[in-house]
C-alpha cells in the first residue's frame, strides 16, 4: 500500500516546555508532503525527523496564533539558504499575507524560490488542494480566532491485480496498468478474460482529519465521519472545562467523543495544556469514552 | 565579587543544526539579565538554563539577520502569557520596529507589558545603557548589513573594607557603606582614622565585549583594548577565508588576532558554520594566534 503517514513534529500549546514542541505535523501522502501547522522551532524538528526539505511543497496554517505559525519564517528563510528552488505554497487566513510579505521582503530578499500564498476560508467546507489521488478540504471549527482544520481524503483506489490468474492467462506486466484501470485481457488464442476475474477489491481510501485548535462542538462528527484517523486537540483534563470553554479548547473526553461519534479508526491526541507533567492521564480520560485513543509524541511517525 | 557572567543559549551560525541553536547570550551583572540576540528557539534555551524571565529587561539585537532575531516575537508572546508586568527594552536597528509593532498588535494585542523599542545607530560607538554599576556602549562592525556589537562594562568598583584594621577600631558595621565611599572614622577617643587605612584596593572593573556578526576589521582592537572577556564571531577555518570575506564574516584566527591586539583576558569563539561538524579545528587555528581562546558551547556560563 503506498504511504500515509503522519509524522509528528510537536504537539504542545502555547507555552513551551522542555518535554514539548509547538504545533506542527507533516502529513505524507504517497511521497508528498504536506506540512500543518509550524510552531517556533519546526524547522529544527524537521531536521531531526530527517525528512526531505525540497519535498515539502504545502504548508498549511489552521490558524494565526503564534503556537501555529511563528516558525513559518525560520523556515522559509532556510529553505532559501539550502537552495531550494520548488515553489512553496502556504496556506492561511488573509492577515498572515501582508506580515510574511513584509518579513519576506526584508529578511528573504534573495530568496531562490516562490512563496505563493493562499488564503483560506476557515468559515467553509471548501475543497483547498486536488490531485489524482487526493483531496484536501477545510474544516470549519471554533475558536478564540478564525481557524480550521483539514481533511485529507484519498481517491477511489485501483484494484490490486490477481496475481494467480494474471500469471495463468501469461498477462505480461507491461498489461497492469491498463488491467488495473478496467480492461478485459484477449489472450494469444483470441479468449477474452473479463476484468474482474484479473483483479482484486482495491484497498479502502483512507482518510485524515486534522482538528486543531477548538472548542467542542458536537456536530463536528458529520464533517469527518468515518475518516481513518482524526487528530483532534486534547488540552484540557475534564477538570479543566471551565478553562477548555474559556479558552476555546477540548478537553481530552471532549475530543473521544468526537472521535466515537464520528466512528473514527483511531483518535490522535495533542496540544497538551503545560500544566500537566505527563500525559497518561489525558489518555486514560479520552480512552474511558474511546478506546482507539493514542497520545502523539515529538517524532512520533503513525500510519493514517 | 559581584556575578558577572555570560550564559551561551546558541553559538550556531544561520543555517540551524542538530548541534547548535542560533546566535543568543544573556549576560548576567549583579543579578540584572541581559541578552544580546535572539534567533528562533531562544525562550526554548532560556527555559533550558533555568534563568528567571522576568530579570531579563533588555534585548540587544546586532542586527537584522533572521539567525539573530527570528526568536523574538516568540519570546515577547510567551513573556506575555506568563503574567509579565515590567516593561522589555529592545534595542535594535529602526527596521526592526515597524515589523515588530506589526507582529505585536496582530500576535500579542493583549500583552499585559510595554515593550520599549529604542533605535540603535550602528556606526557610532555609543553609551545605549547606563546604571551606577554598568555602561553599555554599541561597537560598530562590518557586515552585510548594518551591525554593531556591545561592550559591557563595569563602573570603577568601591574598595573593599579591611577587616582587620575595621575590627580593631571598632568600626560598626553600618558604617561600612561610607567608609567603602571615602569616609574616615572618628574612633570614640576621638582619634581621626584616615580612610586609606581601613580599606584594600577594588577589584578591577570588568568589562564583556560582544563581536558578531563582522567581517575581520583590524582596527577593531582600538575600541575594545583590555576587556576581561571577548566574544567574536569565527564563522570559518582559515582554508575558507575567501567564504569569511565574501559573507563579511571572520575566520577563528582574525577573531584571535582580534583579540591578541587587544590585549584581552580571554576570548570566546562562536558563530560557528554549520559545514564543520568539530569546531576543535577552529579552536586550533585561533590557539596558534591567541592561547586563551575557548570554545562557546550552549549551556555554557562563563564568568566574565
Amino acid at each position: 500500500m503506498e504511504s500515509f503517514k503522519v509524522h509528528i513534529l510537536g504537539c504542545g500549546s502555547a507555552l513551551p516546555t522542555l518535554r514539548h514542541e509547538p504545533s506542527s505535523q507533516v502529513v505524507e501522502i504517497r511521497g508528498k508532503l504536506f506540512m500543518i501547522d509550524c510552531g517556533e522551532g519546526t524547522q529544527t524538528q524537521l531536521r531531526r525527523s530527517h525528512l526531505h526539505f525540497n519535498k515539502i511543497g504545502y504548508v498549511l496554517i489552521s490558524h494565526l496564533h503564534g503556537d501555529h505559525c511563528f516558525g513559518l519564517i525560520g523556515m522559509i528563510s532556510t529553505f532559501g539558504m539550502l537552495g531550494r528552488t520548488a515553489p512553496l505554497h502556504i496556506f492561511a487566513t488573509a492577515e498572515l499575507e501582508p506580515m510574511l510579505n513584509q518579513q519576506l521582503a526584508f529578511f528573504c530578499s534573495h530568496l531562490g524560490y516562490e512563496v505563493v500564498f493562499h488564503t483560506i476560508d476557515t468559515t467553509q467546507k471548501k475543497v483547498i488542494y486536488e490531485d489524482r489521488s487526493l483531496t484536501i478540504t477545510t474544516i470549519p471549527l471554533e475558536h478564540r480566532l478564525p481557524c480550521c482544520g483539514f481533511l485529507f481524503r484519498e481517491k477511489a483506489l485501483l484494484p490490486h491485480i490477481n496475481k494467480e490468474m494474471a500469471d495463468f492467462y501469461q498477462v505480461p506486466l507491461s498489461q497492469y496498468g491498463n488491467i488495473k484501470n478496467g480492461q478485459d485481457w484477449v489472450t494469444s488464442e483470441g479468449e477474452v478474460i473479463a476484468n474482474y476475474r484479473l483483479v482484486k477489491a482495491a484497498d479502502a481510501p483512507r482518510s485524515y482529519a486534522y482538528c486543531s485548535d477548538t472548542r467542542y462542538l458536537p456536530k463536528l462528527w458529520r464533517q469527518i465521519e468515518g475518516v481513518s484517523t482524526l487528530y483532534h486537540e486534547s488540552t484540557y483534563l475534564t477538570e479543566h472545562i471551565a478553562l477548555a470553554e474559556k479558552f476555546y479548547h477540548s478537553t481530552a473526553a471532549q475530543a473521544a467523543m468526537v472521535a466515537r461519534d464520528a466512528h473514527v479508526g483511531k483518535l490522535l491526541l495533542g496540544h497538551y495544556s503545560s500544566r500537566y507533567d505527563d500525559e497518561q492521564v489525558l489518555l486514560e480520560e479520552a480512552q474511558q469514552v474511546f478506546n482507539p485513543s493514542v497520545l502523539t509524541n515529538e517524532s512520533d511517525i503513525i500510519d493514517v
